[in-house]
């Protein structure tokens, strides 16, 4: 007999009203009675969970009435229009077997297991209802993702994970070895000797692929990476991991505005993929009370989609704090960073809404970034969310050759080891810009999970690194 | 006035004859005579390049009839059909500026550039007709695996890049660490205690997604990961890279030959996208003399969509080489690997296509392979493609907890390492299994590119890390 998808069979639901199927999943539960036992499966493809009914009289029916939670199972039966509250259908079982058993071990009892708890066992977590859905939506999100840029014309970069220079000049990278183990060779100064080893100079994870981005937009005129990037700070907050997925378009010919309008687009076509196709998954993963999220949140989402997102400069937005009532722990003179309660205080408070801050002051933002005629701001946005605080940040990048290097000597970097990068400046440069999204951040906001740890398969934190 | 992207351009051409448009893009040769000029652009949108008549006459003619090859313009003009041979629009410019000038030291001028020295200048070589057909097609591609996938309910998974197990049992991993600069504490006995590091242990970059994915096929049914994998072998080949993208997709309830035909699916389906939204760029590409694929290269790309892969067992491919007339350099006995010669010789010469060999002897496959009763082979699955060799290998995965940890043992390794995926096999185990596209691999098989290094777009290998 032919085996159904439950996502397949709750979509088209009435077209198997009467027909005999077969489907496989885990039990979710067995209650058990004398005449008959109600099975609940799950198959992972949905949110939606098959009720079985199976009568004690249908083949093998000890084993399939005493399955624990967790046993792996293949049930055939018949497709009956249900008579409970909230299903469509249920399955009248004509028998089955079991695939895989479970023992009293199962760490997934029915009864609610705490989040942390899930994280110690992320092999088995995707298995949950919760989780079932976080990964589903990350799944629908991803889609999301490349449908937009790649119908805008975007092409999709592989950039490079393993690299010999730090993006983002903020020094916070892994080192990446072969010969590190057995011990690195030191020069006469004491300095380490790089020759010997795999690629014969110091290499690290990347922090970011705009840079290798830039080269491209530059030749194919607009481009985006999808890729994991590190950072090596000893962060052990919720809003940080070792290892998370960013997505980062470079395009030619376009200047801050171009950019900001870019990621309010991208984001509302984030948030209304997922309406459309995560409708279940969300409406599950909002009434859970593990955050600040509530079961209206569907609602906070869709005026985001129709709403225009303000902007404002940095300079503008310290005005708005100072004149604000508020007191914040941290300073807000022109020159300070904006810090979460800044942030928090912009997008929850003032506006209601996202909010696009540019024009930073030059010195807590990257080499990168083009300068303004200021001489003291430099044409950097970032996108800040209602809960989540900056979910993206971009810039339009100095396209003068001057410019770029005399900011580079002025941090002291090593010029030499940028010279590909200088040189798409020599090179028929052009004006362009872009913006990195951290996925996780994306999907924090939209599911409302209130810890990165939860929206991504298998988290990587100091100290952190099972599976 | 508005700018429009070439592809845009070229792909309704007939709706902007006679209209004034806007192109920005970068010089790729200037020809002036007397009273005009001949001006031809590319913007890396497609493959076409627009040719551009500029009159003496019009503003700015003598900045913009003196362009290098590589400046950066911006032009406007009536876009015309063209009297050319081939071209179907051209543009006569009333005016323009240029964005970016370069020097003579720009190294694409109009005349050959080896790929070898491309390789040398990967920050500008997506500029060349050559390499922007490259990375369209694998852009393609990447769209092309992604739509597969989530078509047949596969949800996208990011196995982790950062691990602490060897996923193959082969030992060719980079290892990642914030404190082997400093150098690794020892303990007592000499071994290194990697207690301080950032995960506080030993942690390396992946070799493979497939555990974790295999964590996931069992909550969600269908999974599959398109990520960067490394092996830190010393292979300096026109096949191997040190970083490469990887397609793993992993599979509930599933055999052997679930798994082959989803594998010979997924091929046909990138080539028939490739072939369907890539036309010009494979036209371009196998028209150019670097390798063994001729400009007839789309018709042997055609026949594979439409053939049936043959399916073959290794005893049987064994037999095949046995009764061959070819002398091989390397043993055909049962129990010896096939070598790269004789996989040509089955795919190239015997079969004429594709072909999968499944069932393999044990020895040289790795430990999760489902054992077969014989004792002596596993359930693996490689599909060899003509001219490239192996471009996927797969097996159905032993879902017996005690086969497992038998195997497991018999092969030293540390057990307790894998806990979480042994508890795969405790906790409602099902049949399952999956394969491993090299992305690179299958672009260099479409495209017919024949050294790997030049369809990533910064490619890792041994003493090369540039950009």
């Amino acid at each position: 007999m032919k085996r159904i998808i439950l996502k397949e069979l709750f979509n088209n639901h009435q077209s198997y009203v009467g027909k005999e199927i077969n489907i496989k999943g885990w039990v979710r539960s067995v209650r058990k009675s004398k005449a008959f036992s109600f099975i609940v499966v799950s198959d992972g493809s949905c949110q939606d969970l098959l009720q079985i009914i199976a009568d004690e009289n249908i083949d093998n029916y000890d084993a399939l009435s005493s399955m624990l939670t967790g046993t792996c199972v293949s049930l055939n039966g018949l497709i009956v229009e249900s008579k409970g509250k909230g299903q469509s259908i249920e399955m009248q079982a004509n028998g089955g077997e079991v695939i895989g058993a479970v023992d009293d071990s199962y760490p997934l009892q029915k009864k609610g297991t705490s989040l942390e708890h899930l994280r110690e066992i992320a092999h088995l977590r995707s298995r949950t209802n919760l989780f079932g859905a976080v990964f589903r939506v990350r799944h629908e999100l991803a889609q999301a993702t490349h449908q937009f840029f790649s119908n805008r014309g975007f092409f999709y970069l592989n950039s490079p994970i393993i690299t010999n220079v730090d993006g983002e000049g903020a020094g916070e990278m892994f080192n990446v070895s072969t010969v590190s183990k057995a011990g690195f060779k030191k020069d006469d100064k004491g300095e380490i000797d790089f020759s010997n080893d795999y690629f014969g100079k110091e290499t690290s994870l990347c922090v970011t692929g705009q840079l290798e981005a830039e080269c491209h937009a530059l030749g194919l005129g607009a481009v985006y990476t999808f890729g994991p990037t590190f950072r090596s700070e000893n962060s052990n907050t919720k809003r940080h991991l070792a290892e998370f997925w960013m997505i980062e378009p470079e395009i030619a010919f376009a200047d801050l505005d171009d950019v900001a309008n870019l990621a309010a687009d991208y984001i509302k076509h984030l948030i209304d993929h997922a309406l459309k196709n995560c409708a279940s998954e969300l409406k599950f993963i909002h009434s859970i009370p593990f955050s600040d999220v509530d079961k209206n949140y569907v609602d906070t989402l869709k005026s985001v989609v129709d709403s225009e997102f303000k902007k404002i400069t940095y300079t503008e937005a310290i005005d708005i704090l100072n004149a604000s009532n508020e007191k914040f722990e941290f300073p807000t003179n022109w020159g300070d960073e904006l810090q979460t309660e800044h942030e928090k205080y912009l997008t929850d408070k003032h506006f209601l809404s996202p909010v696009i801050v540019t024009d930073y002051p030059k010195d807590f933002k990257a080499f990168y970034m083009k300068q303004n005629d200021d001489g003291k701001t430099v044409r950097a946005m970032d996108v800040l969310v209602p809960g989540i605080g900056e979910l993206i940040g971009g810039s339009q990048r100095e396209e003068s050759l001057e410019k770029l290097e005399s900011r580079m000597k002025e941090l002291n970097m090593d010029l030499e080891n940028y010279w590909w990068y200088l040189e798409l400046r020599k090179f028929g440069s052009a004006p362009h810009g872009g913006f990195g999204l951290g996925f996780e951040r994306a999907i924090m906001y939209i599911t409302g999970m209130s810890n990165i740890r939860d929206v991504i398969a298998f988290p990587r934190t100091p100290g952190n690194c099972d599976f």
